[in-house]
């Protein structure tokens, strides 16, 4: 596949989704948004793929929509956006809009934030499973700051991360932050030195690639996802029946053997 | 307006509302709770004021429910309650409540919390959007220790503050904390030492009513206190309709105007 | 009562419940499931026990669901299980179930993590109220490198206690973790050095037991456990009918005497 906004790379078990309009710090366009779509599908589709890993090229992460079109909507009043089909048809509603859709994406989607990460990059980010960042990576919600509200579930995901408080202090200023502060806050799960970032993102997912069973994963990841809308006793229905699904597994004989062996595991994901 | 267990002023774009009973610690009475009340109102309908500060005169915040009150329920064994109207009919029927109304409250309120803060205090600071806090400012939830239970929503908003087990800490504990621990904890958004408490906060306050669109706070302070009780569904069904307004208003064009012109915004709220 | 696979004692007023199987590092059993909660049955009924501790014996907590029986359900592909009556009819459907029932127990439950706690280990951890270890205690959820899923509710407490995207960490790894970052993290309440775990933990309990009213704990604990599935409406329903039922007991005449006179409270429950 040929793309021209983004880039994609297998390495080993992971695959890379580059935002690549370095130019204009990755600024977002619609272009951009189906080729990551795309690339998304590309990975789910793969066998060979068991984590996904979202990153910018150049100095920044997504300084947010385009600034031109965003110009251009100041002038008009109106946002002409079309609604792609759902991700994954039978992931929950709530997983089915056009920037809400990595959820339904059954493998692990981990941010690697090289740099400024703004607007809707941010909200975009918060979409993914992990976020590691670039000690010297900036933040903003921007929004406020623009005459914007909330936007693209930012007032649904940012709370879940660093509490109702801490996400009232980043949407009413506006203002710039750091690294090491959205790690103090719960935004981010690990900061390293920009030049070891990928490096050490990747290792990681070499690790999840490696020892965890890919059917483990998908199930998690939705599990985790719909836990959070759902009563303990809903969660524990879906737990209590994915639980009898895995028993059956041939990544829980093989779960169980290498353990015992003391070798490393070899799932396939059955 | 005359008030007598408050004071209410206005510095630049920031309400300032005192509880103002300080030889009581400024323990809360049905009449601080009306002049609280109808300052907050006073509050929202000045275009001139865009943030909003709570705090207590003299050496405490609020040490709770004023203790000769409670000794006299004791004695009657009941509590002679009027409910009042809610103070934004169109708010979620959560917010029309007694003391949960602060999120019903169209700008921003800030707590900042100089001294003993205590039982009821504590609970109407939690419905505050963001507390700051003075480095030696004290706290108890106090209620185990009187026979009481988790009062007037604290049991509601203290876990989503500091999670579900900081908060049976301090609710069955009942015990004394500072400060310092409660930012650890996610209940405070920044401490300063006692004698620059007040600076910092109108500093802050100012940021946000200077680069801040009201429009914007508005809209984002009642998606953040809807959002908690909704799906990603229905907090996108709200994003996006309110996207589109927010597309065609005089803050979002001055939003994208000053960027590009690299000045200073002048929002008017419209 | 004659237990084979737990301890129980009373300290004071605090039962503590020891998993007892040192050379398995106590491994879950069904018998030790079974022992586990006729432990809390007799706990919940002691007027005497305010405050419950579970802890284990040896050098470990829990290692999880005993290997053996893993194994057995690996070459047979199922498990056999009975769904015991609820603890608490009463209590919510959520906490009926066969390991979800620790929130419906009426009095605080403390987890005193002294090594190693693993897979189902952890899931019953997370059910209690509060969280104690020791600082070289270690933690995994183990569930992805047995090819198994988020079992036991883990996929609704832990991101309640430690945010969603510190879960995803924690589940898609199944790595090793120790207690300081389980402290860092916020699912751990307090760590303490290994020999000073049991002294520490009994003094809070202690304390609680000292000043709290055992009415209070109750009503506090089911509040915290049913406000995080509802909206703060139905939290202020309960709340209300509940104040209004605490201002008729004698332990809030006791908790509002014993502050007037200055001295310890003498709680009787009522």
């Amino acid at each position: 596949m040929n793309f021209t906004e983004i880039d994609y790379k297998i390495s080993d078990n992971c695959a890379v989704v580059t935002l690549n309009r370095p130019a204009q710090l990755n600024a977002w366009t619609p272009t951009m948004a189906a080729e990551v779509r795309a690339a998304m599908r590309m990975a789910a589709d793969d066998q060979n793929v068991r984590v996904i890993v979202l990153t910018g090229a150049g100095r920044g992460f997504c300084a947010g929509a385009d600034m031109k079109r965003l110009s251009g909507i100041s002038e008009s009043g109106r946002i002409v956006d079309t609604q792609p089909e759902a991700f994954d048809p039978t992931s929950r509603k709530d997983y089915q809009r056009k920037n809400t859709y990595f959820p339904a994406v059954p493998k692990p989607i981990i941010a690697a934030i090289n740099g400024p990460c703004a607007g809707l990059g941010l909200c975009m980010a918060l979409f993914c499973d992990l976020r590691f960042a670039a000690e010297d990576a900036s933040f903003t919600t921007a929004f406020a700051r623009r005459g914007l509200i909330a936007e693209h579930g930012i007032s649904w995901t940012l709370p879940r991360l660093v509490g109702q408080s801490a996400a009232a202090d980043l949407l009413f200023s506006g203002r710039k932050f750091l690294a090491p502060e959205a790690h103090r806050m719960g935004m981010l799960d690990r900061i390293y030195p920009a030049d070891r970032l990928m490096e050490e993102t990747l290792a990681y997912a070499g690790e999840i690639a490696r020892f965890s069973s890919p059917r483990s994963l998908k199930i998690m990841k939705r599990q985790l996802w719909e836990t959070s809308m759902q009563t303990l006793d809903e969660a524990m229905d879906v737990a209590d029946a994915e639980m009898a699904l895995s028993l059956k597994s041939e990544d829980f004989k093989e779960g169980v053997q290498h353990f015992l062996e003391k070798r490393p595991p070899a799932f396939t994901g059955k």
